[in-house]
């Protein structure tokens, strides 16, 4: 096939498959500013849902406005648990197994501290170096804190992409308090086998806990069955909650009444309302709360639960799949041979829903992507340009007019310009 | 006077003085959804300014919606220091000593841990039972978590409304690592005197936290002046922040680089976008930062801020102490022959800006005035009614008014149909 025929038969492939989307329909839940944009950093901040929109607005005006301090009564003491509930159908828990509340590296805190308390007398807490940098920082800090000799191991991934269930077992015994790890990796994609990983822990006598920030909402997640012990998550990515949006925590249902949240605020205790002296932890996953929650913030992130729960993660799982398969295709056609590499792992099983790609010059790449070329993806030092897909408002074509745009400005050079660029944030 | 010359009397004192109240145009900042309603909670949570609701749509739609992630380069990033900064202009501290992040009740723990690691061998941190419920399960959690014998004394209030600085001094000792108290009492609206006990702790070499909650923006505070090392507080109170808002915490300079945050996330850490191995705290109180911000909360609890500082916290508290005045003439006068007690201190110098009523059927009497007569004061366990009034935005009249249906609801004994009546939260 020649090279204009390849790209017109990506073309056609695209645009078949977004006519056959079963999710199409999402899109226009959501607000689209400016639809010559091309945003694939959904996984790092979903889009606005129009009901978001709308129910903060009402939360504002008649909730906060209208019923003034009543609303802890009519609903925002209960909110925590009400959407963890129905974010719990979306990550294989059961009811009063997630609260939705706190920050992610907060909340990862909290259930770290309790598990190396539940764990006396192991030192060892399990990680790799796919994790976030933020979760891998508070392990270090929880297990600092806590002192008597404990300390994080972090198993490095092999070609920088994945970590297999057996470097971890290599890394796992006796002495493990804790394996902690993000499902996805927000570098790499790679995806851990829960079950594996946490038969693994298991097998030690360690307690796993897992980040499903980058999986939640897109991937499906069996908390239950896999016999996860404890997990956090943000509402950001493809949840769609809104820009630092609440985080959350779940607590299998057999460990609640067993650990301990560190931070004993009034919100874990029992009966928070009776102004009682000496903490009595809350039965329940409850005691992990800690404040009153952010109810403006916790309205936002509702209509995002909702609509994956709508759309259905399996369905959206079988979309990102077939979406990552098609931009590796765009890629190997149209990137590879100009030097791009690809970061994520091959197999479908095991990746989640961006590809990581590396070039010497992406920081500069990044940059006339999105200053030149009106496309949003992000860059992760020091050679790393990630393209995520959000199946409810990403197309197929999004991401072939994606790699049209990158294959651009590898082609024209418009990279050179942005040489001195420093990177932004995102 | 008879006792119907003296209601009349009252009347015409609150008209009057409303009629001078410099701050009378600010009411017209906050929404007012319903007039009749009489609305003494802002000492529990404040109202909604008009500025608020626009701001928090303007931040959904056009930063969330519009900018996407871009808003982490374009102001989301830096605005738990920006809005610190406005804030600590009503607390007197210095730029770059306060930071809006999290929940007061995380703040709390992180700085106290901070403190007692850094006056490590000292095992006491000194409190009162005036201090609110939450702050003391947090002091107590922290104490617990560090374990080495540390652990809390809580001073008790004479007649349960004050402990002077005295007190305080007989409790502090060498082995004093933290004195942690709200500056102004949930229960009784006791008022410390910050530099008096300030320097009580700093005598005996302990470091100083203040909860100012209860009184950011309505008492004037001079953190820098008074030596206080360390503070938290909440925004949702008399700063009219919004139900849930985001807390704030205070850190001297002269510590930033000495304390250590025990929850080391990524917003704490130098450089947090570059995703590097290994914490580094950053620089300054940046370090007792977490994770991400929550962007919409944020948002909506700025132009609270805003209006605290345009009214002025001298000339609130001047209203507010013109108001605790009044009402305690109006409780004198009606209430006081009724068998109601006053369960605040009774020099305005040492309380903040609510009273507080004592009625052996409290209780009933909150829900009859909530429900039968359209006014939320607040019941506090196991007796009392607190009545708080927000400089900004309530009246005299509302604490004539207030007064007016409390003696209709002993007059009328209308709180009997309420004798089984649950509390509620607030």
């Amino acid at each position: 096939m020649t090279s204009s025929a390849a790209l017109e038969s990506l073309r056609i492939e695209a645009r078949a498959r977004d006519r056959e989307d079963p999710l199409a329909r999402y899109r226009d839940e959501f607000v689209v500013a400016d639809e010559s944009l091309l945003y694939l950093d959904g996984n790092s901040l979903g889009r606005l849902p129009k009901r978001a929109e709308a129910l903060a607005a009402r939360t504002v005006r008649e909730e906060w406005g209208g019923r003034l301090v009543r609303g802890w009564n009519e609903g925002w003491v209960g909110a925590s648990r009400r959407l963890g509930d129905k974010l719990g159908r979306l990550l294989g828990a059961r009811e009063g197994e997630v609260l939705v509340s706190d920050g992610t590296s907060v909340n990862l805190f909290k259930l770290a501290v309790a598990a190396l308390k539940a764990r006396e007398g192991r030192t060892a807490i399990v990680t790799d170096d796919l994790n976030f940098p933020s979760d891998l920082y508070v392990l270090d800090g929880a297990a600092r804190l806590l002192g008597g000799g404990r300390r994080v191991t972090v198993v490095a991934a092999r070609d920088g992409i994945r970590v297999p269930p057996e470097d971890l077992e290599a890394a796992v015994g006796k002495d493990t308090a804790l394996v902690s790890l993000s499902h996805v990796s927000y570098r790499s994609g790679y995806l851990h086998d829960m079950e594996d990983v946490t038969r693994v822990a298991h097998a030690a006598g360690a307690l796993v806990l897992w980040d499903v920030s980058h999986s939640a909402g897109v991937v499906p997640i069996d908390l239950e069955g896999s016999g996860a012990d404890l997990a956090v998550g943000c509402t950001y990515k493809y949840l769609n909650g809104g820009p630092g949006a609440p985080a959350f925590l779940y607590v299998r249902r057999a460990l609640q009444s067993v650990l301990e949240n560190p931070i004993t605020g009034w919100f874990g205790r029992e009966s928070p309302f009776a102004f009682a002296p000496g903490f009595v932890p809350a039965a329940g996953a409850e005691r992990f709360l800690v404040g009153t929650p952010p109810v403006l913030s916790l309205a936002a992130a509702e209509p995002g639960i909702d609509l994956a729960a709508e759309a259905g993660v399996e369905v959206a799982r079988a979309k990102s799949v077939a979406m990552a398969r098609f931009l590796e295709g765009c890629w190997r056609t149209r990137l590879e041979p100009l030097g791009v590499t690809l970061r994520s792992p091959r197999e479908s099983e095991r990746r989640g829903s961006h590809l990581s790609f590396g070039h010497p010059e992406a920081l500069a790449i990044d940059r006339a992507l999105v200053l030149d070329m009106n496309v949003i993806p992000d860059f992760r030092p020091p050679d790393v340009i990630r393209f995520g897909f959000a199946p409810l408002w990403n197309t197929f074509e999004d991401l072939f007019e994606g790699v049209s745009r990158f294959r651009r400005v590898l082609d024209d050079e418009l990279w050179r310009r942005h040489t001195a660029d420093r990177p932004l944030v995102t």
